[in-house]
């Protein structure tokens, strides 16, 4: 995440506590108006035998996603429920790209979907439902 | 995994693979007969600012324990869709303990239902999809 | 639904003023303690040119299943959101049978799951999300 | 559904035997190219004490929606797996509208979106996922 980048400020206050996109190397790099786009390579050990890269780290990344789009609003929102369906096994050395379109909103609850692609083709198909809290006790990916 | 354990071959071989129990420390105690348990201790680098852990690691933790649970009965199973609700967060230090029952099997479709316990509080419920291959493309958790 | 089979009043209440189970042909049998069952016969108006059922009646019989059980601990329950998974198709005539149990509650969340069944098959899973309301606005079914 | 309206062959087809968009009134405007809109309006046989529509009729609308969508491809499409978020009620005497959009396709597997509005307001987003059959076994809306 690069300070040029239109990142909202809510999202960066989110993100600075955060270990998980380090642990992972998740890359946000877009965040703003209930959407985003973040980035994850696929690396050696996050693969299984196969060289299939595992399916919650997939979720993962597009959950991550959703928490920057969802929070870009400002009030903190927190996961409720959340879906993915897997089109594609992604690969070692992937660069897996991930992208949010908040869908709906009301009142204090939100759908918004994610769509992980590499290159071209579609990994994974991601819907999360949130709920936006009155207060401060957010928490970024779920 | 210690030896001793109860977990079916396939699901070991399924395991000798791969390295995302490795990255996230999840531990896999029992796996047989479309069911199985797996650990995971929640660490600084899984976490948010505020101490709880990322909805995807706690997602990835019930995939894996899905995935043990179907790969249990031999054929490869791959993960068609997935979904999880949270129900209360997990927090820094927690050791959660993932559940899985095999609800129901139909051809080569099957349903299973992963609860996350930290405790006797239930963390999150997650549900999977998959599908049995006729041959050995299989991966584990998705 | 007779007299004498354990429902709720809270659930009596929800179906005194619902039209859809008439409509239906859906009959709650039980309504206790976050569980509940009802029936409902698959008639010529509700199957396509294959005699087979519609997928979205397989849906609103699990979803009243739902709305029973969870509506039977008093305070009334909005559906969130809901999931169903089809294992096999129900067919012109065949009496589908709802189970309902739920799983988690906390706060004011709660995971219900319907399994439907047709004699000893599965023909769908189905999992819903609710919250409690704190007045009466409730609604069955969603 | 008049016959001036652009309605795949396949989806004429696959509505002739259906009884069930009957049965609710459902009527299908258009389906094409994994496209399809169709509508509903709320009638008192559809609604419960408070006036509001059952989640069920919603999901049903949406299912059909979503079939009549998938199947304008050509080779008949089954239901696997679906979900609903509701966002807001329905209400006697609404006309509520359904469009759906193909997302994703890879192999025989698809994934499918449906938005149901009244107006302006998103009443309920549904995902639902598919497979093509080989052959046709194929049944509308699940």
């Amino acid at each position: 995440m690069t300070e040029e980048l239109p990142v909202a400020q809510s999202v960066r206050t989110m993100l600075e506590g955060d270990r998980t996109c380090e642990l992972l190397g998740i890359q946000v790099e877009f965040a703003k108006d209930g959407q985003s786009r973040a980035t994850m390579r696929v690396r050696p050990d996050m693969v299984n035998g196969h060289a299939i890269v595992h399916g919650g780290l997939v979720f993962s990344l597009a959950d991550t996603t959703f928490a920057c789009a969802v929070n870009s609003y400002g009030p903190p929102v927190v996961t409720a429920s959340a879906d993915v369906t897997y089109l594609r096994p992604g690969s070692l050395g992937d660069v897996l790209v991930a992208e949010a379109v908040t869908r709906a909103r009301r009142g204090r609850s939100l759908v918004c979907d994610v769509t992980v692609r590499c290159g071209e083709e579609i990994i994974a198909e991601f819907r999360g439902r949130g709920a936006q809290l009155k207060d401060d006790r957010g928490r970024p990916g779920g």
